[in-house]
């Protein structure tokens, strides 16, 4: 872990270098994970405590740091999205905090059973994958003068697992929630923000997600709904 | 730059590493550089924005953040102080943004005319070496159940160029000061803080300066003072 990180920190300035003197535009991509329990949690806004304590959040806040610095020294077209929990059906999930959420469609279609690892209550900043790559190829696209920031949170919606399970439920009624939860990943989620505040990203450059909470869970349901079948039909 | 940049992170990684291993408690210094243009600036408490534009305080930054990590995760002793612009006699001033402080002195003894990179009006923390390395002590010795946090901001006074020039004057009436703007140099000033809240200290562990400007000032004539006339014997 120790090599990775220090690997990923050199990595990260040689790539601010090489884009700084090719007059490259960057993005780097940030998260939720970049805040930390003394930070504000609802609503989280852009500017405000950073003292995250995972080493993916401290990492993240270096990267910000970084490139803001590369862009008010050398004049790099840095730009940044702290992107919440991000949902998708072609992935498998990763483990990570935010990973139940997936997790959560793939064992409604299979088995009509799901042990969520974080408190029912929970509530943490999501997002479909088609808004998150929208979002990125609009914050790269959008001109230079109507960003008055490098960093922009960007947000669809905020649940918790039972209403994400209420709403899979409205489409897989047989679907049972039981709850075991992991205290390490409920500790670091419990740090995070539960509601994001993206309004300078919808003021500066006209953010606006297409995906709230019953058009992700019917979309991640066509989706796995139809690999099962084919799976099954194999 | 580059290269010591990359060094330093690498260092202050296998720094915390044997720290851990070993159960060391470490000091790492921390510094009002830390701060930047939209952190709140009179007072700046401990917890807030720290965005700062230099890549000194970029790098304070992760160091803050790195030790806090290896506290949570590890339960490294880590203990930090951010310090303000610290004014010593038995140091050339090293060309920094709150180093004039110590130039006047040197000046007025030799010359008695001192040139100030600054505006008159630039206000910034600032604080004797003595008060400084009783401090580090202190937060050394304190008992951890007294810590309520990991990185302190230390302070003892606040003042601007015009103050000080006012205050070596009472001593040396024939100081003339003039002003002839370091532009780089003054925009550092003006993104960082002009006071400094540092009451977590006082109440956590008892910190408290015994140098204000007056005393500060006579205690650097009295060294300068007596070296410059030394110099001049030999």
């Amino acid at each position: 872990i120790r090599l990775i990180r220090g690997l990923q920190i050199c990595r990260l300035h040689n790539i601010l270098d090489i884009a700084a003197e090719h007059g490259l535009r960057l993005f780097v991509p940030s998260t939720i994970g970049a805040f930390g329990p003394t930070s504000p949690r609802n609503p989280t806004p852009d500017l405000c405590v950073q003292r995250p304590r995972t080493i993916y959040g401290v990492s993240k806040v270096h990267a910000e740091l970084m490139g803001e610095y590369y862009h008010h020294r050398y004049g790099l077209d840095f730009r940044c999205l702290r992107y919440p929990g991000i949902i998708s059906a072609d992935s498998q999930p990763g483990g990570g905090t935010t990973d139940y959420a997936v997790q959560i469609f793939h064992d409604a279609v299979k088995t009509s059973k799901f042990e969520c690892n974080l408190k029912p209550d929970t509530r943490l900043p999501m997002m479909y994958i088609d808004d998150c790559l929208r979002a990125t190829l609009e914050v790269m696209e959008a001109p230079a003068e109507s960003l008055s920031m490098r960093t922009y949170n960007i947000n669809a919606m905020s649940f918790t697992p039972e209403e994400l399970a209420n709403e899979v439920q409205k489409q897989l009624p047989d679907l049972q929630v039981t709850y075991e939860i992991d205290s390490v990943r409920q500790a670091i989620a419990d740090s995070w923000p539960m509601n994001f505040d993206d309004s300078n990203a919808r003021n500066d450059w006209g953010w606006k997600h297409d995906y709230d909470l019953p058009e992700l869970v019917q979309t991640m349901l066509n989706f796995i709904g139809s690999d099962s079948r084919i799976a099954q039909a194999n």
